[in-house]
């Protein structure tokens, strides 16, 4: 078992790098709190005598040896990285939850055949910069280290240029090395395993996603002297296109999500006509043939919508990854730790991206949730319990343990 | 006749100071761009004589003496601000149309019998600092010196600490004293002058406005595991919102007119469900009545929706004013000058407002307009003909001889 008082404490500590008035954390990629949480993660595996390198984008691999030197490691990790308005959970807990259980290993003294790493993924929330999961999605083949490096943020700063700054640019070459299986520990982020009163979530998939930005443009002009039928306003035209959005979502009900999060209107004055809007669309399903559909209306509806008030359109899917099954022998490794424990616990697919979503594609990889109160994450009031915090460190130790032992 | 070259030079001097790329110009109100642009202005009014003053709202008083000292003065003016992607020609051809005048006074060693004055009015635009026209609406007596001095930009600079900063902060009070007559040259900033040929529009009335603030508040959740019945999206209720004010404005056509110019969304991340989103309204019509039918719709409309995606609202009127019935005698004046030079043109209401409005309240007041390119204004593409630039000014010049010989 891990010390699960040990865990939460580790947990609080980094809630309060970027802790917000709400109770929440914001600590966006690469910014000098990203880098403080980082240096405090790093302590601590350092004084869990663990290895500590740095890949190309940033990554943190943090290894307790095996005792095979030259043995594939089994991996374990999730990302310090938050949103805007994000939780004490999101993330750090997968990371916290690796080192935990190298400390309980190196408690009870165990060794293990294969190495055990626990890792920091850069960037994964994709808020600061687009898209989400980058620097794992370099990892795992998935895009070109230039990709990553060039991502750039709202004020047009790169991910390579920040990760200079911020002393966490490494040497090491981003993937390409084997792995003998990988684990995700994460809370759910949805509401299903609080309704249904179970403590772990299996993850067999994860949905798939697309993600799109969206510019219209039509003519600023006055508000005030210009008459409605001679207008070419982009607001109106990005309106119409939240709703569609909102409307294909309920479409593919029960189990599509369909998200407009971010827009930018131009110039953004009260009494001028915007002449340009950007925004952006998140659709996820855990079908890919329902997931192209999606596409397909949204394409159909952008055209119908901006031709018939007269906008210009530009429309570029910059992020897509099909669902992803994960690795059926860890499924059954999760499974086997959850029933050891006797911990209430069912299937489910993940409805958020992770970095194991991309590893998956170059190692077995499977995932443990666990509950979040009110299904809310993404959020400053984003919240579990210390026993669910605790069950589901558990199971990721049990799940790893069978597997470096092999 | 005036001297549209002179004119036309002092027009394209003031377009450098605040340069786009587009061949507008941003000169937010009280930046350091304005007071440069106040700067040149106060200059050239000194060269030519005036007595130069400026009052607690930082409007600025460029004086030519009439033979009695005592006199009310006729006066004329407008704004030198812009819009953030503003043109050329809005507001400050009115200011140095005033100032053309009384060059041109000088040229011709005219003496009048009141004094003439060119005003610059302080944050006309609404843009940097809502609500629009603020400082002529001190001077009026409609709003309060504190209420104008404490109004705030984005990043909670009010207008009375940027006046100091700049300079521009006066001793003088704020209004309270007699115009014998007033009067605004402007371009029109809509379409119909250039559509029906004419050269000058008489304006007999302004419309009325009314300008909300509105933030809708849902709940932020995450955009990947939350089903779409337990979203609380307040940019799905602010988008609904965007095309029902474009509803209202519709249903009273051809009259009015009906914007959202601004919109910010929080935590505004690609997958983050919206929050809370913060947008405007402005809202226009000839006739009061109409314009009080659109705030019943308007409010009904907005409770329906957020009522109907569980979200929270509030809305806030900040700006109104009732449609303005110019004075008969200047609008009068300015049909005679009109008629003296032979030119086209049309009665019209004016549909953006005007320093003019308010003064209205305390001065006889009209305002002359002439056409701009395709109507378009608030757009760095806003256009004037240097023809039409020098037919204003010769009528402004002799709608005020006519009330300064009186
Ligand atoms: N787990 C998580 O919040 N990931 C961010 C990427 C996504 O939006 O799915
Ligand atoms: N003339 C002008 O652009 N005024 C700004 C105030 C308004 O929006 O009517």
């Amino acid at each position: 078992k891990v010390n699960g008082r040990r865990l939460w404490d580790s947990l609080m500590t980094m809630a309060k790098i970027g802790a917000t008035a709400k109770g929440g954390v914001c600590r966006l990629a690469l910014t000098d709190l990203d880098r403080q949480g980082r240096d405090v993660i790093v302590g601590w595996a350092k004084e869990a005598g663990c290895t500590v390198s740095v890949d190309q984008m940033g990554n943190v691999f943090m290894r307790r040896a095996g005792r095979h030197g030259e043995a594939a490691p089994v991996m374990t990790g999730s990302h310090a990285d938050s949103q805007p308005t994000g939780g004490r959970f999101d993330g750090i807990y997968g990371v916290l939850g690796g080192l935990e259980v190298i400390r309980t290993l190196n408690d009870h003294r165990i060794e293990t055949e294969h190495p055990v790493e626990a890792v920091i993924w850069t960037n994964e929330e994709g808020s600061r910069f687009a898209p989400a999961m980058v620097a794992s999605g370099v990892f795992a083949g998935v895009f070109t280290l230039e990709y990553g490096l060039s991502r750039k943020d709202i004020e047009g700063k790169t991910i390579g240029e920040e990760l200079q700054r911020i002393g966490y640019a490494g040497e090491i070459p981003c993937g390409g090395r084997p792995i003998h299986a990988a684990f995700e520990l994460h809370i759910e982020q949805g509401p299903i395993l609080e309704a249904e009163r179970k403590t772990i979530g299996v993850v067999t998939d994860a949905q798939g996603q697309r993600w799109y930005e969206v510019v219209l443009t039509g003519q600023e002009a006055h508000a005030g002297p210009t008459p409605m039928p001679r207008r070419r306003d982009a607001l109106l035209g990005a309106a119409r296109v939240v709703d569609l959005v909102n409307r294909i979502g309920f479409a593919h009900a029960p189990l599509a999500c369909a998200t407009v999060g971010m827009m930018q209107v131009h110039p953004n004055s009260r009494n001028v006509i915007p002449g340009r809007v950007f925004f952006t669309v998140d659709f996820r399903h855990p079908d890919d043939a329902v997931l192209a559909q999606m596409d397909a209306e949204l394409r159909q509806g952008v055209a119908d919508i901006a031709g018939g008030i007269g906008l210009e359109t530009a429309l570029e899917q910059i992020f897509y990854y099909a669902p992803v099954a994960f690795d059926r022998a860890c499924v059954e490794s999760v499974r086997r730790a959850t029933q050891r424990f006797g911990y209430s616990h069912r299937d489910m697919v993940s409805g958020a991206g992770h970095d194991a979503c991309y590893l998956a594609q170059v190692a077995p990889t499977s995932m443990v949730f666990v509950p979040c109160v009110d299904g809310i994450s993404h959020n400053e009031i984003e919240d579990a319990t210390p026993e669910w915090i605790e069950a589901g460190a558990n199971v990721l130790l049990h799940a790893m343990l069978e597997r470096a032992c092999e």
